[in-house]
């Protein structure tokens, strides 16, 4: 029989409502994932939350059953709750059917098999969660091995960055790591890192993109360090027609990406 | 001698603050826009803010000075206040140096010279305000003739579509309109609709894109109505090799304009 809660006054809600918050999240290593498609799409991946809280009306939604009974057999907790508190613990007024609480989890590079996939994501201080969430989403549509962010970045595990990914946070490994030990772990062996740049004359259509490709983002305000356009192989830039000077990060990155899986397949 | 604002209790300081808000933004026609870069992208096609509020300490910077000189000029207020002040009114810890005032503005489809643009973006019932902004910024990037809204959209003049825009928002006319008006104009001059579907087999890189192209994207969480997509002339897919069958509408949108715009260059 799940557990129910019912009271705001419950210590465990406000646990869960304080991981929205950076700081309680690093200190607990937990991180907040909402809605039955992001949570099945971690369950199919292998990952299922600590904690699952579902409202009394989805309790016969197969999906919410299957999750829940999953939850249980993993010694994790399934919780019934009002939809009052899904919106608290989700901040929206029209909340999820489902909310759930997820380890942190973390890939080092050695993790990663680059003979795995032709393009690999690399951000640069990137600093919107929701550019964030959007590049993993992008990543995962071009079969991208993983996303490496480089130097200070957003958290991945921000409730935005978790949404805007729709899932994808749970199907592609994220690095994060320095500027010096990517480019030492880079050239240890094949594969092109290939710079989104305003400085280059090279038409981002014009460039030759082999696998594995790296791709490499700059920050949103101030693009990347020289330091960094030196390390790359190759600086592209992507057409500017009108008044302004660049393109949101995350629409930038995909415009490369499928570039780059056009050229590929 | 410019006027100087410094009490939070100004009533001017309760009207922009709430222009944040839908319903007062709408009552009175007027909307915010935030930042130096912004409001001089503005200033260059000519639309200038009604009352322009600006830290006391940018008062010298040059575009600051300039931005100041032209809202007087033109009849406006320009306004001197403190960081505390603008950081109420743009909602944010770090406020922009200035914030504008401004009358909204709108097109209609008659306004439209199809001839001019070789590229066309239509968005039907788009609900994100950061979509639409970074839609009109890819808009401006491709070199777009318009942005044309079908149906229940967000506000284009909301706090978030006018930042993600980063300007475009005053360079790309934006016409709200309905289908069936929108399906009449269309047909009655040269152009071909072209609509992102996950029901197509035709790969985006294949179709052929002549000018003008109107490029349809459907609402974010439901795709377009059966109706609308009967409406088009060609149904294209962007591929998505991994789990997740969509991408960002936003991003889904720049990967097609680019493509366009790499056919009709």
């Amino acid at each position: 029989m799940p557990r129910e809660i019912t009271a705001f006054s419950n210590p465990l809600i406000k646990y869960v409502r304080d991981l929205r918050d950076k700081r309680h999240r690093k200190a607990a290593r937990q991180f907040l994932a909402e809605g039955l498609r992001i949570l099945t799409e971690a369950r199919e991946t292998g990952r299922l939350p600590r904690t699952l809280f579902y409202a009394a009306a989805s309790a016969n939604h197969p999906l919410v059953h299957a999750l829940s009974m999953d939850v249980e057999e993993a010694g994790g907790e399934s919780i019934q709750t009002t939809p009052d508190i899904l919106s608290k613990l989700s901040g929206k007024d029209n909340p999820q059917a489902v909310v759930g609480v997820f380890d942190e989890f973390d890939a080092a590079l050695e993790d990663l098999d680059r003979t795995s996939a032709g393009i690999w994501l690399v951000a640069e201080r990137l600093r919107d969660p929701g550019n964030l969430g959007t590049i993993l989403r992008t990543g995962d549509a071009v079969g991208a091995g993983g996303l490496i962010l480089i130097g200070e970045s957003v958290d991945p595990f921000s409730v935005e960055a978790v949404r805007a990914s729709m899932g994808a946070l749970f199907t592609i490994p994220v690095v994060k790591t320095e500027w010096a030990p990517f480019e030492a772990w880079l050239r240890s062996g094949p594969g092109q890192l290939v710079g989104l740049s305003l400085d280059t004359e090279t038409d981002y259509r014009a460039a030759t993109y082999g696998a594995p490709t790296f791709l490499l983002t700059g920050n949103e305000a101030q693009g990347m360090p020289a330091e960094m356009a030196e390390g790359c192989d190759t600086l592209v830039k992507i057409p500017m027609l009108g008044k302004a000077d660049s393109l949101n990060a995350a629409v930038a990155t995909a415009v490369m990406a499928y570039e780059v899986l056009a050229q590929q397949r």
